[in-house]
């Protein structure tokens, strides 16, 4: 029972390293790879289809500019498939965000904001979650952890400008 | 075990329908709801807490313009939250896709497309396939079906084609 | 008698301090709070519900990327609530902007320009201007101190460029 | 004690008169004026420098494309100015949003959606109910409304979609 | 030696017969499919890999939304394919431009405009001409002919406007 | 002296003949033609290289898309060309506004607003107001009658309005 | 006979100063100011009201966000006027070139492209020299130098990129 | 038998490279000019209609902001030119990217992505190998390594979060 992140390239794993953590501080088994739409087709087909018994839950892929790979990877799997656009240097990403989460009617992907990759990680988590207690009761925690952490900020702002 | 659609307004229902239509072709249980997060806050809010203990799974959330809804529901339960950015007559949806996908860290929705009902749907059975070995069969028999639509329309448009 | 700037983030205080240094040099009070529509929901609705009582006028907001912080706190309050988008590394605050701006029938919102934290504390210093003459007083001095030094760069620039 | 509404073109009455019927059904005096920041500036500017003089309290402003009037009213008054950007055929009201919003340090515009005519309303009688109770308490009832209009059409669509 | 119309959707028929015909008037055999790059990748894929054998010299690929079947084909052939995106009801296209034009270094796909169904085919044909001197004695004639039409548009218009 | 109205399209000519009636409203000659920079570069080039002597003073320029032929005719004369930008099916405009006024260092585009065939006219009287006293005088009038004409919306919507 | 360059705020002269050297290399008198739509808006009137008689030919007007100043001025002068939108640090200008272009019918700007302060310039040689011989002579050897400029370049990549 | 590279100015060099060093290593002689559509239209359109004599095959055109230089050039050969739309400082090439891609019915331009310079050479070079064996036999190969980088990419992140 693990979570797969798949980048189009390496040069994505600067942004979706922040994935990788966040599973593995849930203790979720992460399998990283680099497979591509567009110049390993074959391989990204092959993964995709022998995903469900290799005994992956939740896909996530990372892709930028025409960010096929998600929807590659969706059309080969009945898995949940989460899409992390990446911004590229120009068009802040838009062009990016635009190619993973306007997918024809039938093959859905699983869209999260520009370089969102925490947050593909806990969709990930959430889903599993569905059928795992302990999961469950550690995204209980962690959004406890979320608001403390808030509040702390808030407390150190309302310091930092009370008026006296 | 249910999927719940809830739609910031009864306006977006016409949407929607395809969403529910689809869900209960998989044979699905359905909860339709309005809700609204500036409107019926609370209401929101109470319905997202206790959407756990009411056996929803998935909770598919519609909503056009400053489409906080999807956020906001993400916010109050540990569900997978799937969003579905409503096309208002301006704009053409890209005001509900951003605010929509563009989630802060830590709270995650999965975002389809404009108007993406029937893939929130979709998105929905392929979470709960992961637990379900019947929806996970009729998931494969779909994406079969899909394929044959494609392939009708194929034989159709090269007949329709044929140069003679 | 006072403002409340609130803030999504710690992060954001850099963009924010502007208002606060504006509202003070008005001599208006101000409350400095950091809370997250989606970390920290129920401390933000309590806040909302509580302003009107703890003798706020005007809550002014900042969030960005899906920034319905405005929002969720002007759907749970009758204040007026000015909204400050904050831009985020990609997409240039077209998202923030949006989120906020496009609010339903019912809940307004009153959107500043992206990172407009001077002119939000200067909204609500108008806002309060209404019952208050010394504010009044002061904001007509403020737009004429404001036009001196735009005749000072006149003056400058004109010298700079002066032909001789 | 009322609220002006300004257009830029009698064109858009059919947008704003949403405003008027908003404004005149929480008992706010409303009063209704074609001025245009670039076909008669002179009756611009006189309108905005006597309406602090003439017990106007808020002025909402509607305009398309190179949507300058707001700004131009909110440069010639102390007066909160509430922005309205009408979409014109083209490009979805983008322009006019932006032309709105984006406003110089030091003239701010509270701007709400495109073609956002009652929430400008709403936003006028939020300012006006912090000094006038029988309004705040007109806005704690509105909110209600609102709410049980949001809590029929959930009952509407609940049944509607009641599986049986 | 033909072309290869390949569309993501029978629906897209409507906007790609005017590539058909243009080709047809050149006396270009053409073969249209439907291929699904979501929902019949197989199919897809393996007409990508045969079409180099089967005599195809150029593939052009419609597709709208998340418009990956040009990038699909183009990563399974070293033929040359052009991208013509089509424009779903929201977005005007834009989503589809991008999703094609911005294919990851080593994979291209020749983008022309939204909906240009017919610059698509005069591209194949300017391909094919580089090798055929019969169509490109044809592109010359079209050119002139196209010069033609226009030259006949100026005439009527200067009869229409000539002031007398 | 006249003006030269320049459209890539015969099919422009519903939207540039307001600026036909304009100018000659102001007794300007106009000259009407259509020229494609694509389609008819020659003809373009040798009408734009004619302009200055056959009398022209300022050259209007319509197009749509990949919006070249007010770029293409500014490069081959010293006169000032105005652009209109045409707004095709898709994409409201954007591309052809971008693609006018986004003209690299040396060679000036006056780019209008999207259709903004009216303006272009009175752009051109301006120009040529600046030398022919009886134009600047008429331009006094037109701009009065502007006024008027927003007055008489004005007396016309505050009757509506009146409060009674 | 002079050209005015009018801009929103000292800090534009970075950008601006290009055009006051291009005007200056022509030998075009220039007069240079800073004045604001919204901070100095009567000093903007008065200054566009007695342009004309002060010999103004055409005055350039650069601003950025909601970039007023070129109308505003356009409303209040018969004389041409040039605008130019200037990039803020968000949105890449996009708010200030649609602020500038899409101006309402009966007050045209020319606008050239983002931060295209030279462009400006040139634009307004370009309507000078309509009655200047010695301006007009000046263009054609101007374009005469670009296209050498341009050739020189031409020489330099070809002989850096010749194979040997 | 040559590609030609045409840029509208030298600058774009630094983009342009890639494409050089991508035809040379698979040994396609290549040509490179300056030349720009709006400074040399003359140089321009001499060497568009010289080309198909000079024995190119394909031209390659990169501009940036009003990218004419691509259809241009289109207007005048009837061989393939593949446009590359190069990304100003600002705006982030959307503006490059519209004026390349959206030519009128008629007169094709292969557009690439934003900057895509190397895929611009490789849309060349399978335009070529449709009449060159030993080309096509390189494409093979060129896709076999892209396939074999991406996989020793693949490993290296595999080993890099291989948990243990």
């Amino acid at each position: 029972m693990s979570v797969a992140i798949v980048m189009g390239s390496a040069s994505d794993a600067s942004i979706m390293d922040d994935a990788v953590q966040t599973l593995r501080s849930f203790g979720v088994p992460v399998e990283v790879r680099v497979l591509s739409a567009h110049r390993t087709p074959d391989d990204t087909l092959a993964f995709a289809r022998g995903a469900l018994d290799a005994g992956i839950k939740v896909i996530i892929a990372a892709a930028g500019g025409s960010a096929h790979l998600a929807g590659v990877l969706a059309a080969a799997t009945p898995l949940p498939v989460v899409g992390v656009p990446i911004a590229l240097a120009d068009l802040g990403g838009l062009d990016s965000l635009l190619s993973m989460a306007q997918m024809p009617k039938g093959v859905p992907v699983a869209t999260v904001g520009v370089n969102g990759s925490r947050n593909a990680a806990l969709l990930a988590i959430r889903i599993m979650a569905l059928s795992d207690p302990r999961l469950a009761a550690d995204l209980v925690r962690f959004t406890q952890e979320l608001a403390e952490q808030v509040r702390d900020q808030d407390a150190e702002i309302v310091a930092r400008y009370k008026q006296g």
